[in-house]
């Protein structure tokens, strides 16, 4: 890979460390990002929170507006789910990152939010990507569900380019023939992706399986091959979740993930001093 | 699959066919829509407009903003070449269809184009489909690079349910495994979503190739299959195109694949009175 | 691609035409080869090569050897179905091609066949090509799910390096992320494969869609984009096959598709006069 | 997925755990298979040897019949370097796992080696499989670059089925739209396959990705995933090697991995007695 095609992001540019409200992703400590998928309701987010806060998260995440595949399906509250965040982190001492699906929610989501997330489904929509590039905030950009590291590599500069250099990788996963779990963990990319590029990587296990059972081995995988975080989704009661019901953690499943977490972290030169508060 | 999941576009709730301009797409004439990838200047556009007309073509394509994968590549002359496309097509008489990039761009392109083209990378922006769908404008949308026939249609769904039913399918090529050509033209995915919805389907010969040489064997194989129109790039010196050097045709090729076109059409009882002009 | 890799069936040293049985395939004539999945029995075999013979084709196919995916479905009738297949075979004045499995098959398969054929999962079973090469018998390669274009001409590279230019390559679809189709016809490789190689190119489009209704739009699509001929599996009674019971087209559909496979033949400038007759 | 389909390898009939020259795969000690991915001379073998046992290695990889994708390039010393296996097995005191490529070469394989590996390219050809199951020798089985779980699964009932139960089965890495490795290492799917089955799961993951740099971050991936052993491969001087230059490890290497891999096998509970002799 020609690493001369993306030099604001590329690895001999040195190294970078976000920091999203207070917690630094890409420094010698290892950070969970934790909480629902979408946000439902104020008893809900309170409980995922808490949930994530227990577990060891630093970092509270939740869609408030969900890019669903059918129109006929929950899509989130919209404004009212990011005021909603807002509240429930600060009660909870979490800073939030949540999705913005447009150039022209980028306003209303940096109002709300810590940091902006891009989905995958919108990792390679230009204008969005300088949009949250100028919003000053930091940017958590997830892969494409069939993007390449080059084009994943690209889409990073691209926010960079528009003046923006806190930028968080997720690999969440890439779609292969087998449908058996939801997507594929590239942990090889993750490793890939911090010698190529000089930004901090975050795995998201939840949508690499699709796959409760599964999301804790995913965890640990991406641990391993040198994520410095992990983005995961819990809810109180997974299986009435209104998105996603077959891939969130309960909140006891999210503290033994963090747990077991821990100790791989350590076994690869990780602190995890939030996790062990 | 579950027709049900899309119950605006599926195939039992009848066959749609959508008007471009005066232009049917869906009925008994095969449509030949041309231009270039990206529109650079009135000389290039004008070249090949004409050229499209000649051979054939009833609907003139051209790239005002550009989806690129890297932020250092042309990325399009924005409004003015909106503004190139209207004056170009009035002059040639030739009816535009042109992408928006985001939401926002929705009625500055509505203004200016006939057709709003959706793009592969943003075939899930959700936000994007609606506005789209609210426009009135007719809307070409072209299937995500890894989107099953499912999504695709529902991403069409979300488009007719927004209020729109006038919704072209173009299939562009999937992302596979071998890298040879750029893309893999789905014949059966063709074939198979004039039977589970009850849109028009046109192929990208172009973009599913990546290469000039195959761009005439695809394009055949995709009428072949039951395509009801194609949507090809055409330059007039394709080897200094600005975007997509590789895959656009000279005018003397596009018309020799008008040609050929025009007898497959034949063989499969489609008819092509525009092309034998 | 670097053709120097497989120089002896590399394009530039000429066009092959390879005679099975005294059928030509490559030649300007269009081949039909047909005939059931699997050999289940006479009567089964009989008819399924007088449906074959009466809709044009000139080449009956039959799986003596089977390579199941489980080890419980039905395995073929081994010797018994290839001394059936050269029996109907001589009966209704067919040549035949059937599978072998391993190299120590190539001399039965070669004793009562006309032609040899490697499955996709064998496509790169090195010893099995070299024996298939040396046997003196025309192979018919079909090309691997997940093999790109150049393994699939290095696979035939081996084979006539070990004497045996006699070699037709076969698309049969590629496996990719939808499961609609069961596998993806890489019409854009047909074309390919013919610019590339020197060996002629049919296709598959039963293994290529797994779907009755969209079989013959496929096989359209492929002559279309240049394919040398056809292998389609019938059956006198699809719906009771016991294997594939989901693509082999009835003596009926058989007729259909040559019919329409005879008229984009002729659009392309192929004569199919062995269909005709 | 449906686990009634491999009755004799679903997980609800315990637990297998299978020995090869008396080192058990599937118990608590995580192994470790080293060794150069082809056999050159009896010296590189013995160097290979050395480094894999000071590394912890307590079996003995390396390849006499080679599946190349080119006929043109290096294929194994095929008898000779089985003999050079077992001697040099002998002289450090490490079983030893080598490929047979076809049915034939099962008994040849079976006189030399204490296991017989079947690669990739032939996870699907049966009678390989069954004859593997056949020999009495305990079976190495590689995920096929294209398989799925359930067909993998099915593979390996094949050899249970065949009369033999010692099965390993080996996740190598998938083949995804990505080449900048050269596979996927699926975790999640090692996760999965200890969950549906009953057998032994081990991880390549120099075939995995391809890179050398890359191998031990794919490695400890694994492990935390769940993996009973690692297959890696090693060569006194990787960059002269006479096939998969790009992916060996050199000793010094090697014994880093191993270093790593011990105490991430100790994060998740494995015991590595060997590794740490």
């Amino acid at each position: 890979m020609n690493t001369g095609a993306f030099p604001l992001v590329a690895r001999d540019s040195g190294t970078t460390i976000v920091e999203i409200g207070g917690v630094e992703i890409g420094g010698p400590e290892l950070v969970l990002i934790a909480g629902p998928c979408s946000v439902e309701s104020e008893e809900q987010l309170r409980a995922s929170a808490r949930a994530a806060r227990a577990a060891g998260a630093t970092i509270l995440r939740g869609g408030a507006f969900k890019p669903r595949t059918s129109p006929y399906t929950f899509q989130g509250l919209g404004e009212e789910g990011l005021a909603l965040l807002r509240r429930i982190g600060d009660e909870t001492g979490l800073p939030v990152v949540t999705e913005a699906l447009e150039p022209g929610q980028i306003p209303l989501v940096a109002a709300y939010a810590d940091a902006i997330q891009i989905g995958s489904r919108n990792m390679q929509a230009a204008t969005l990507l300088r949009a949250a590039g100028a919003s000053g905030r930091p940017v958590l950009l997830k892969r494409g569900m069939a993007a390449t590291l080059e084009e994943f590599l690209l889409a990073a500069e691209t926010i960079v380019l528009a003046g923006n250099e806190r930028v968080v990788l997720c690999e969440r996963g890439i779609r292969t023939f087998d449908s058996y779990t939801r997507n594929c963990l590239d942990v090889g990319g993750i490793a890939a992706l911090k010698r190529l590029g000089r930004l901090p990587v975050i795995a998201d296990p939840s949508h690499a399986t699709g796959r409760r059972e599964l999301v804790t081995d995913a965890a640990l995988a991406a641990v391993a091959a040198g994520a410095d975080g992990l983005i995961v989704e819990t809810h109180p009661h997974p299986t009435s979740a209104r998105s996603d019901a077959d891939q969130q953690l309960s909140p006891a499943e999210l503290t033994d993930l963090s747990e077991r977490v821990r100790r791989v972290a350590a076994a690869v030169g990780r602190r995890t001093s939030a996790i062990e508060r």
